[in-house]
């Protein structure tokens, strides 16, 4: 692994150098190899799944590591998609003179070296190359072994892609190994890796949190809350709080908690329950929601809670300030919205709830890199260093500081 | 240790939705507690001494601990200043109206709770206070065990200063005690602790690195470089190299080794090197450098070492594709400046140079927060992740995601 380390490294400092052109040509290369390799891709990708199911993975396991026509021509879509975005790369900002006549400013460089450790789906290899080439960095990563054939079969795609612009292969490198000794060698080399990013079940991220000495961009939970305030429209509050939980039930921006404020809960609660009851969301209350709608009672667990399921726990709070301290003490800092059409309220929640995204009037949905205009996302982090919240290009990015000078000296 | 952090995190709630005004006012009613106690202060940190003499500290160790009249008024002064700064809290940029309808923006929030580790300056004390109060956050002080009743002392104008504010006491909390097992918690307990800014030897930031389970900032080296192109104005040259070297030799931003390109050794070497031997300044030079100027040889280890000390290592590159490689290879990406007037060279110098300040034509000594009218920094960070380079206000706060809706729903 620290020969896998090294090359990163060393491909680092070339892509750090590379024109634009040159990354969007790789990433197109890239494309044209996937459509040339379709069957190998297909092949490969057979030899996984045959393996996987003499291995008993789950239905849902199998799913997520078939590689479809559909998902080919998704991520042969994305490699354009990402040779379309912005250069971050080299921006300069800022750069204002100063006092002793020396310009200072910030551009913004790559940050290295990433590690993506993922699990069962192959097109994060993609995804993640993707992202990680654009921005200038070199990239390792380590897929899980039941993916083996089909990240490799990629991984050859990439390959051929870096080779016909002339980038450092190296650049992208897929590690084969299945022990979990390398994933330890891969977490704990600060001077190879300069930061991981973990994207898989909260059981993997936290075992890699816990025992890496390298940074890592992460995100554990999304237990999201919609708050509907006494001065709340009607219509946007029935209709966000309806879109926040159903829309999909499996995704981290998917609302998990309901809070409603005491002075609307009696006439909003008996109509939303009725929907979502129709849609199948079974709803988990509060002693003063059961008082109002039919529901099973909530537990202080309940609101803990991310079920990335149609189970919705509700709320009956006093005021703003509950709301906002039940948010901060039980959310996991992703997503939160209030409804309401009061200003002070409306930017009080903006300020105090200490959230990646924090929202007025919209439903937590809508907490994802497409929408938020970052073009393509590698995840969301849930925590406050480097970046929070969807973590696209600029994410993988750093800035240093440039001088510019006329032969300024410092005097004592 | 836990219930230090646990103040600290409900404290940095309310630190985060505290008003400008406020913080100022802690500030300024801080420095007036400090000339209010005055000698309290000096007897304090007389005991210190005292204990430290006994204990046979060096004279160097001695002289950091001590609290001048003249290191009191600048603590003082420099309270004024933080509290002049603006504040960075709360400030929205970038908020753009999306396809969606909704307006994506981001808002600037402190980090939450900030652990400093410091050795025996107990100036420390109140520059990382004041620094992380104005950032609305919470922060726990871990100072030497040698300078505890200055600190403490110290400790007691701040608390007054939040009290007279109506701000929270644990906001600033200073960690009396003495047994190494605390810092290892205070470093190893992320649900309380957002960051840990080491202060101090390399040793203590290494040690800390090494155990810590929460994100750290921090510098270990400061092995900065001036590269003398070919087509250097030959006045800035011998100004940069002098002033680079010779300002101060114990500061981070010092330059350890000068590059020449070979084109203008020969002119440029023994001039510079007289100077630098009227200074005082000890001379080791690569074998071309020898064949020029009087010097003691060189060795590997010169290249990677910080001297912190009137000594330099003096080489000749062939081309500026060798330096910037010379650089990226022995420098600690503190520092590093170019002199030149041709601008393909100057602008490849700035891209390619992997350090936390790259300079064209100016001194590394700029490189410092006050220089970068930062107002004042908490330290310098050599790594990537989150904040490269002096690190003010803004290091020490992150962006959240805002979303302005009108009720906006996402569709499948």
């Amino acid at each position: 692994m620290a020969q896998v380390g090294q090359r990163a490294r060393k491909a680092s400092s070339l892509m750090a150098a590379s024109e634009t052109a040159k990354k969007n040509q790789a990433l197109l290369a890239t494309a044209d190899a996937i459509i040339a390799a379709k069957s190998t891709l297909m092949a490969a990708n057979q030899k996984d799944l045959l393996n996987g199911k003499e291995k008993g993975l789950s239905d849902a396991m199998l799913d997520r590591l078939e590689l479809t026509p559909a998902r080919l021509d998704t991520m042969i879509e994305s490699l354009s998609q990402v040779a379309a975005l912005a250069d971050p790369v080299g921006n300069i900002t800022d750069l204002d003179y100063r006092p002793s006549g020396i310009q200072v400013g910030k551009m913004r460089v790559p940050l290295g070296v990433i590690g993506i450790i993922y699990e069962s789906r192959p097109n994060v290899t993609i995804e993640a190359a993707s992202l990680c080439l654009k921005s200038g960095n070199a990239v390792i990563l380590r897929g899980g072994s039941e993916a083996l054939h089909s990240n490799q079969a990629l991984a050859a795609c990439i390959q051929a892609g870096l080779k016909a612009s002339g980038l450092p292969e190296d650049a992208v490198q897929v590690v084969e190994t299945k022990d979990r000794e390398a994933v330890h060698h891969l977490i704990t080399m600060p001077q190879y890796v300069d930061v991981i990013v973990p994207r898989g079940g909260k059981g993997l991220i936290e075992r890699i949190s816990n025992s890496a000495k390298v940074p890592v961009i992460k995100h554990l939970d999304g237990n999201c809350h919609v708050y509907i305030d006494s001065e709340a429209d009607t219509n946007k509050a029935l209709n966000i709080a309806f879109n926040a939980k159903t829309r999909r039930y499996g995704v981290c921006n998917a609302m998990e908690t309901l809070l409603v404020d005491q002075a609307c809960a009696q006439a909003l609660l008996p109509e939303l329950a009725q929907r979502y009851q129709e849609k199948g969301v079974e709803l988990r209350g509060c002693e003063q929601t059961q008082a109002i709608i039919d529901c099973t009672p909530a537990t202080d667990e309940d609101w803990s809670t991310e079920y990335i399921a149609p189970i919705l726990a509700v709320k009956v709070v006093a005021d703003l300030d509950q709301a906002i301290a039940h948010i901060n003490q039980y959310g996991s800092h992703h997503t939160d919205s209030i409804v309401t059409e009061n200003y002070t309220k409306g930017r009080r929640f903006l300020r105090e709830v200490d959230s990646a995204s924090v929202m007025i009037n919209a439903s937590t949905s809508f907490a994802d890199g497409f929408e938020y205009g970052l073009g393509a996302e590698i995840g969301i982090s849930t925590d406050k260093i480097h970046v929070r919240g969807p973590v696209g290009l600029v994410g993988l990015t750093s800035q240093k500081y440039i001088v510019l000078g006329d032969g300024q000296i410092r005097e004592p």
